[in-house]
């Protein structure tokens, strides 16, 4: 604990998802006082038709 | 917010998708006095293998 | 399946709650040409300090 | 209900997955006093670069 | 990993409780192979007004 | 998009909570290239007899 669940859009960079796992630990656990050991971070990666903002797809965006 | 997440089975088309996505929003938002353009929807498409109900397989039925 | 999940603030009465899960099944099932029998829709109520558009708290706007 | 969502990482044959809902399903609706038949597992599979532990990707373990 | 998330409507014990994530993570690692150190389970609890089943909610069954 | 939710423990203040929007939201939309405005947080707080470490609860601990 925590566990963070991130859904974002596919087509990051390993890079870009290493750099996301780092910072989003180490401040969740500096601003919750939390363990970093303890703290889980997952990615749910969807293509643009498998989300929606306002109704629209983001293939449609 | 409102925030809608549906895990289906793969195999549905973009206009089915964007249906979807366009008929709960409006009514969501209906429903709940929300504004349209603040909902997401997010859309998680799982393999037969990846689901059961009753403790029975989708690949099983 | 599918499964439904909505994630919204607290305060909506029980029949705005009955008319969103009834008519986010019908429609559901109808566009996906799922069984309605088979749908699942969880609701997660949460408080205006805990969830965030846009970097800003609930309680902050 | 109960509705059991699992993240795992890839990897895993259909005849472990069949072992995990019929087991998971028979202990759950045991313990919790619950139907089998209305339980639902939902399995979502995430590749290595996709999940971390203490701040470190799954790819870099 | 693997991380478990629960959905149930409330009452349960915590000696229920208790037992289901004990056996949910022995029957887990032990079928995927996994170390049981590194599970998680988390648990949501809700109320019989926030599910549904077939679109009616648990409070009219 | 990106959608993050996070599960933690009850207890955390409101200005906890206030600061982990502004930097989450904020280091996230800059790794990732995406805009603050379209980013949702969504926390979902459990107390310590809903989640598990290695099979053990919380309130174990």
């Amino acid at each position: 604990m925590p566990v963070i669940q991130i859904t974002m859009n596919k087509g990051r960079s390993v890079d870009q998802k290493r750099e996301l796992v780092e910072v989003l630990t180490r401040e969740t656990a500096r601003i919750l006082q939390a363990k970093e050991a303890n703290m889980r971070i997952l990615i749910y990666e969807i293509s643009d038709e498998n989300w929606a903002n306002g109704g629209k797809l983001g293939v449609d965006m």
